[in-house]
């Protein structure tokens, strides 16, 4: 282990370019319309703890995360951006918590309105779970606004928490169904400094799978392995289940690795990590490949057209790096994380931000689901078209935290060192080596490969860049700096005073082939540019299931009004059935394919434009 | 319509080489295995009329059919072939029909021992279905032996089923849920000379789709479909629903165009019949691409995993294609004959001749396989090994009595020719142009492309060669003979005494494509050799996935003395997970494929040497 420091988002001020652009929509557009479709659907009623029989919009067990993930993003948005309207909106959701919070400090809106007999005796409940997301709601607002109204019901929820689960031992069960709880209260700790909530974390880390009473209280999976339970922690060694359980899972780890030293469970997460982005994840950086469970299933099972990939495992699996990458210097972690942002976690939101994805293929065949229909099929297959609102919301607020909060991802400290990890137009201040030193980013990253950093105050500090995994060759020259050494995917620089580097990273447009072991992909190649995986829409392109790339790309990239990074034209053949002799099934004279263009989108903005046929893997020639 | 005469398998003593090999197997093992498994499973025991609530083997509404159809194709054996031990066990069974038929002439296990109150009221619990099979078993039976009691019992239920559904019109339904008795009343009509058999199936296919008294009748598929309901049949322009019920459907239909004459029965069997084999059907002749209704989906929907492609179906389909090639010269229906018996019909049997695929996939995945059980899929996958009995056992006995039939479909004959349909070595006697003519074949087709047919007395008379749709190259050289024209996919000749033709059909390996339009296929090709579709086992190759074949094929063709039929060896590719670099999920580094040898077994002989992976479309390089 060899801890960093994290560097928050509010100490990364972003200043234009591409996530300036969907942080703009995302406070402009997509946080209120999430409000709205949560005020639509009750889930903000609830909260007055009036709901009745025969009332409309039946309180849900996942409603108070639902609002809590709402909250937090808003607390994001007044991290640096005063609005007063929105402020109050925030203490009026809290006003509510006051009220109806139990005497004893607990705060659910299901157990309490609907079935108040049951509090804490049903483990797969989301119980738990919804007062973790509550506590990083407060702890946000705290931070956001310096009130600690929120924050103090919170650790009385806590502590409540505490008496019935370790002090009293009353809960009908040990350990939640759905973690999130052991992240929140290593930062309920982190901003209170009370170390029962850190310890209260690590019980439940401990107790996971190792707790007889936990044993017969499971659900879906055989073995306890939908919710991580099938094996203590520590002899964890693939990702199993639920794919957000998991790395929500796995991210309370890595906090409990990082503030309590614990080697083996660094270890853990570790190879869990490596199990996750070697053999189970998506080109998109999206996890769990099944809708049954929502699940991990096996190495290598990853199929394109029936992904799930839900948009929330893709965030939690950025959360999942970013902790790793502050208990390690590994290039890998921040790599992962980029792969989610470009990709299959933005693929979750439209263009406007106003819709989205809970699952996110790699494929859609709209002729599939014509037979899927028409021959009753009844086979799952991803939405072809976002949605505003599900029934189970838990992605639209988690996209709006996420976005509100990318700045987290952009820099690392070590005692005397800067990690870039990601590369973002921005100035930011961090403390490094006992000063403030100032990091000006100036890039278009990632419409091209340009990134210029300059750092004021910068004598004695070194800077660490990140070297992509995606990128075969670039240069970095620097000024008032020396190149010292490369570190496990870091470029490492010896700064003077007012360093400067300029890096060009070369971002010509590759086939990437999958392990063969990855069946459905044999044979097969996607295009990256960059760490931006594109696609092909119907769209653009005649009978996309037609198409095949040649391995000699010879791009063209075009900029994009639309998708703000550019588009791609690239050489391929195409088996059009233009070409195929009229009514011939089969046809013993073989015809070269076409030569054709294929135009590409990136992947995130597919299904922007319509319903459309899509395809990241196409055939190789 | 321009109408033949069929030649049965009576005239054709098929001598030697690949089918005498088969029907020896058939006689010899199949014949006695099938009869085993329906004895330990209660089947002919139900022919006693004596089950009781509480015995083991509860007769099913198909028992009936299975055992007919076995008593079918025992019947064929004994045309051929002298044996007291199987007439002995037939006539028993015969005898408890005698026995156990209603004095009103009705006969039906189910109906009879545990339903006697629901007689011909439940139109999709194959009563009717099961009286066609009864049927079709008696003319074997008596055409074999001259015995004639089975046929006149069979006759009284024809009567008494002709008193209930038309006289009388006293049943609940109009037309059976499955058809079978349609085709059956012909082969009886034509055996007994009495038209009001023909009457009776003239009225089903008349009824069928036209009669509100079948509306709410119907079942699994709406509007009728799945039972070729949805239309009046005259009106039905695609292939719909169950397929072994629309191909024993439109089999029937083209029998009452035949005896009748009937042009429009001929246009619409002839249109559903292209709707098929140019949509709706497998390379390897199999039809019917889901299993869920068993059914025809939509045009190009033909998934390699996940075919249905039941055994019976492929069957079903040759017998639609011969009675239609009896209609007019169109060298498509023997193709389509063809492909079935070589391919999608043979692979439902085990070489050896005891074990039975009711699904004939194009594709085994095992990895698929074990991911649908670990993680709790539940997607319906065909099984890999062949069993030898099913508690729907259909197939097995289907298998026995088309094997033992093969030779119906080796000649037609019109007023002065006679067109040779298939190739098999043998010696035929055949009546023509008011004459009798020998025939002999000799050939070790498909082994290889060499046919020589020698005629006798063939002064006068046209010989007819079919030149397969697969084939494209051939040489024919003639003695006594002259070639005098083609006609619709035949060579025909003038002949004089003793004519000879030397036939040399290219049995050159090539690659086969699919219409793009079959999206599972685009960008991909098989491999046939003459009338035989092949496929790569992971039992001869490793990682049959990673597999592309060259559309250079550069085959080596080796004897093959399990399979009776060559292997083949060809040009490919392999993006084998050895040249993958360790543990590394994606890689830009672009690898030319390794060349390699694939190694191809006839598609009917998959699944004998244990459970392997196997494919039959492979990437194209």
């Amino acid at each position: 282990m060899n801890k960093h420091r994290a560097v928050d988002f509010s100490k990364v001020n972003i200043t234009g370019g591409f996530w300036a652009d969907r942080m703009r929509i995302n406070e402009n557009v997509t946080l209120d319309s999430v409000r709205k479709r949560f005020e639509e659907t009750g889930r903000f009623d609830a909260f007055k703890f009036d709901w009745k029989e025969g009332d409309p919009n039946r309180p849900h067990i996942f409603y108070d995360s639902d609002i809590a993930k709402w909250m937090e993003s808003a607390a994001y948005v007044l991290r640096h951006k005063e609005d007063k309207e929105l402020e109050e909106y925030i203490d009026n959701i809290v006003d509510l918590i006051e009220k109806n919070m139990g005497e004893d400090g607990y705060f659910n809106v299901c157990f309490t309105v609907l079935r108040p007999g049951e509090r804490f005796t049903i483990r797969s409940d989301h119980e738990l779970y919804c007062a973790g997301h509550l506590f990083e709601a407060a702890v946000a607002y705290y931070e956001a606004t310096g009130k600690d109204k929120f924050l103090k019901l919170m650790c009385r929820y806590a502590d409540y928490i505490e008496k019935v689960f370790v002090i009293d031992d009353s809960a009908t069960f040990v350990t939640p169904g759905h973690p999130e709880i052991e992240l929140a209260l290593v930062k309920l700790y982190r901003c209170t400094g009370e170390k029962r909530y850190l310890e209260l974390s690590r019980f439940f880390v401990d107790q996971r799978g190792n707790n007889e009473k936990d044993k017969d209280k499971e659900c879906h999976q055989p073995a306890g392995k939908y919710q991580q339970d099938h094996l203590p922690l520590r002899e964890q060694k693939t990702a199993e289940g639920h794919s957000v359980r998991a790395c929500y899972m796995y991210s309370g780890m890595a906090d409990i690795a990082y503030e309590c030293g614990d080697e083996t469970l660094f270890d853990t997460a570790r190879e869990l990590f490596r199990n996750i982005t070697e053999r189970r994840m998506y080109i998109t950086g999206g996890v769990g490949s099944t809708h049954c469970g929502e699940a991990f299933t096996i190495d290598y099972d990853l199929p394109n057209e029936t992904a799930y990939a839900e948009t929330c495992a893709a965030i939690s699996l950025a959360m999942f790096a970013r902790r790793m990458s502050l208990l390690e210097v590994d290039s890998r972690y921040a790599d992962a994380a980029e792969l989610v942002m470009y990709n299959g976690f933005l693929s979750g939101v439209s263009l406007d931000g106003k819709s989205f994805f809970y699952e996110n293929p790699l494929s859609i065949d709209l002729f599939r689901r014509k037979v899927n229909k028409e021959a009753n099929k009844n086979e799952h297959l991803p939405i072809t078209q976002r949605l505003e609102v599900f029934d189970c919301s838990c992605c639209p607020p988690n996209v709006t935290r996420f976005i509100e909060s990318i700045g987290d991802y952009v820099y690392s400290t070590s005692d005397d060192t800067v990690y870039v990890q990601q590369f973002m137009k921005s100035t930011s201040k961090i403390e490094v080596g006992g000063k403030e030193i100032e990091l000006i980013q100036e890039t278009d990253y990632p419409v091209n490969g340009a990134v210029k950093i300059s750092v004021k105050n910068s004598k004695d500090i070194k800077i660490a860049v990140r070297v992509p995994g995606w990128c075969k060759k670039y240069e970095m020259n620097a000024v008032n700096a020396k190149e010292c050494c490369c570190e496990n995917g870091y470029v490492v620089f010896e700064c003077g005073e007012n360093a400067q580097i300029d890096i060009e990273f070369d971002m010509e447009p590759t086939v990437v082939t999958a392990n063969p072991l990855v069946r459905e992909n044999a044979g097969r190649a996607a295009v990256m540019r960059g760490p931006v995986v594109y696609c092909a829409e119907g769209v653009d392109n005649k009978e996309v299931f037609a198409l095949s790339l040649s391995h000699n790309l010879n791009a063209e990239v075009k900029d994009s009004e639309l998708f703000k990074i550019p588009t791609l034209s690239v050489d391929g053949f195409s088996t059009s059935s233009d070409s195929c002799k009229a009514n011939k099934l089969y046809s013993n004279e073989y015809q070269e394919p076409a030569k054709t263009k294929i135009q590409l989108i990136p992947y995130f903005g597919f299904a922007n434009r319509g319903e459309s046929d899509m395809q990241v893997w196409m055939n190789l020639k």
